[in-house]
């Protein structure tokens, strides 16, 4: 489908100075063809003068950027939001967390992770990273939803179904990789070095080479758990897994919360991707991570919300926020990851953490057509000194009005057109109470 | 006129153990009249029999809370939203906002306030404590847009205009103290120990104790200030205005970041209400207040959003949030400031800073009928495990879908009725060129 975009803001990231006040935006099936001022794309002669939109979407008073790209969830946690709150991580994992999630059914988490992309695509996440299990649901969900995924079956090595589940996750490489037109994408995803002994790990390591896959796994993200794993081993969680070869591989690393300038270095070096998941690690009280290094070292660093049980939303608007105002308390410096960095971030920065940089992340022709429009016309947004500034420290996810992921329309005036809401909702509503019962 | 509210779920903030699943409220004049569980005030014996409701509020779907109460804003300052972000305090304030500040006109004011109010009543804010001058148009605002509010014109000891400033806030006073049917109240608002010497404080203290107002100050918010006034006096910012005998008035003391124990002593038992401003201290870098050490001591403490152009919004929801994450990250304990007490800071609490307790910050017969309906049919309040935890995790702005204020509905379906949204957007806009142009 042919789809014209016009007379909004455009802000493409691909650098502060290629900010368009008025612009137009031609998308030609999946992919965005064209972008230049408001009426001149044939002018120019960027587009031929017989191109003709099937669809045109007038976008004045709106602005136009990449879609979101969330690099840390497990997005079928949606059915634990608000179910155990301000306790710490292990007590929450082990006494709330877990007993609830050993009921989960293969159903519940199609549904959960439906409401997950519905919140979601509302508030402009156009791609995102999940971890879990009954993965084939979530697949199912991303299919029919319209959104983007890299997908991977968690793997706890040190559980009794540890072996199973890595054949699983292999299953679903082979099965899932590739599909819903090229939207969902996978990896392999052991735990955490504290649940996935060495052979294991090794093991996952040779499939993904085999597959061809990278992998998603959780480092260091509390002091506790870094503490274990250098008693136990004398490493820290960076180490242990580099000295695997794991990071040699593509990988995409969640929070790195406790790291050192060494682990730094490494991340870098390795080109890890790590998931910086502010929210969760301040409200689990696991931590900051040293993000203004990390960046600055070069680490490709991008923006997650971690579960919605830690969190509680899906809200990467509000991460972005939360990473620009906590990094610059805790270094006490007010210049610290300012606001277009802020933003960057959580599109292109999390695209170059899944490794999909040349795909989603910016406006330009020949990117995938993951876009959204957030509607400027609000108090909060006037007067208009600073749209960026705007976008990172005063937009809410109601300000998102259009969503397109891959060139198809997926949101409208905030309405997700993929997704049946209320029946989620419902449902959502109604299994959430089986979960918990007498917990 | 005569209001019931019905068939919603009801949280009084009187203490967890008053939630009620769903509940009617009714609302006669400026004041709530009755509260009791759906359907049942009449047999229950709260409302007489002959009670007739001239409107009745549906409210299945929604619950209703105390308004909430923004303890420390410069609300005209959304004039300079977005202008100068990403810098420390003082350059921030001496290079940038002190400049554009000095080109406001009274109409400036008049018209950014207005704006300021219709964010804060949009995001459920019901009263706010300002300082900031031409404070005539400030309380216009107010009294036009049914909102209440504890203003202070603020004073600046060492300015050239001091002396007229303080004249011009005792007039304030005198003009405007009860007026709006009793919505607008008024405070002295010296500024700051490090901007009125002492003899000037002991001017602005005699004249409070003639016109028996309070007093509005900002107190300790930076590292430096605190340091500057050490080293000039040997006393820090409580100790100095404490030893002046200003803390012995009804004192609202805005930031108090860098306080010792002994100060939080102080403070507690001077009965000093604190505005805490987390997400400006977080914005500027001017620190973490000790809030958690605060609540425990006793210490009144209230949330406020600070101006526009160091938050950039004025919505006390979020506040809410980060002020939780933040306490939780930064004392390393995921139990700290737990959901129910974030969101008494935002209602009773700071109805206690702002010395208001015995009329607002609680639903409850007797009290000022300043309350809120939150919308929770949405994706991000699914499922229902915990309605507080949501509340303080989760909401958005956006959920706000009625507001009203001493009785009278001020937001209906998200929009105020009482302010002309799109005329004060525009008028903004224009204004706000003239303001920061060559700067």
């Amino acid at each position: 489908m042919r789809i014209l975009i016009r007379n909004c803001a455009v802000l493409p990231m691909t650098g502060p100075q290629d900010f368009m006040a008025m612009g137009d935006i031609a998308i030609q099936d999946n992919r965005v063809c064209a972008i230049g001022p408001a009426g001149e794309l044939k002018a120019k002669g960027v587009l031929s003068a017989d191109w003709k939109p099937e669809r045109i979407l007038e976008a004045a008073g709106k602005v136009a950027l990449p879609g979101l790209v969330n690099t840390h969830t497990h997005a079928a946690m949606t059915l634990l939001r608000g179910y155990a709150d301000d306790m710490p991580l292990m007590p929450w994992l082990e006494k709330k967390i877990f007993p609830a999630e050993e009921r989960l059914k293969a159903e519940d988490v199609f549904w959960g992770t439906q409401l997950a992309i519905l919140e979601m695509l509302k508030s402009g996440t156009t791609c995102f990273a999940d971890m879990y299990f009954f993965m084939d649901e979530v697949a199912r969900a991303v299919e029919l939803s319209g959104i983007r995924a890299s997908l991977s079956r968690g793997l706890i090595g040190i559980a009794p179904n540890g072996k199973q589940a890595l054949e699983e996750g292999v299953a679903f490489v082979k099965n899932w990789e590739g599909k819903a037109g090229g939207r969902i994408t996978t990896r392999l995803g052991p735990h955490a070095p504290y649940t996935c002994p060495a052979e294991y790990l090794q093991s996952v390591i040779a499939h993904s080479d085999t597959l061809g896959v990278g992998l998603h796994i959780h480092l260091a993200e509390t002091r506790g758990e870094v503490e274990n794993l250098r008693s136990t081993t004398g490493k820290t969680p960076v180490q242990y897994v580099d000295d695997l070869g794991l990071l040699q591989r593509p990988v995409l690393g969640a929070h790195c919360v406790h790291v050192s300038a060494e682990e730094i270095a490494t991340l870098s070096q390795r080109k890890v991707g790590v998931a910086h998941n502010p929210e969760s690690n301040m409200k689990l009280a696991s931590g900051v991570a040293p993000v203004p290094q990390m960046l600055k070292a070069g680490v490709k660093v991008g923006l997650g919300t971690d579960g919605a049980a830690s969190n509680n939303n899906l809200d990467l608007l509000q991460e972005m926020r939360s990473a620009a105002l906590l990094h610059k308390v805790f270094t006490e410096d007010a210049t610290v990851l300012p606001a277009y960095q802020a933003l960057e971030m959580a599109t292109i920065g999390g695209a170059r953490a899944l490794g999909m940089e040349k795909e989603i992340g910016l406006l330009k022709p020949g990117y995938q057509a993951d876009l959204i429009l957030i509607d400027l016309e609000k108090p909060h947004f006037c007067p208009r000194h600073d749209l960026v500034a705007h976008l990172v420290y005063a937009a809410l996810a109601s300000d998102v009005d259009t969503v397109l992921v891959s060139g198809q329309i997926v949101v409208e005036q905030g309405q997700v057109v993929t997704l049946a809401e209320k029946e989620i909702r419902a449902t959502v509503e109604e299994r959430a109470k089986r979960l918990v019962a007498g917990l």
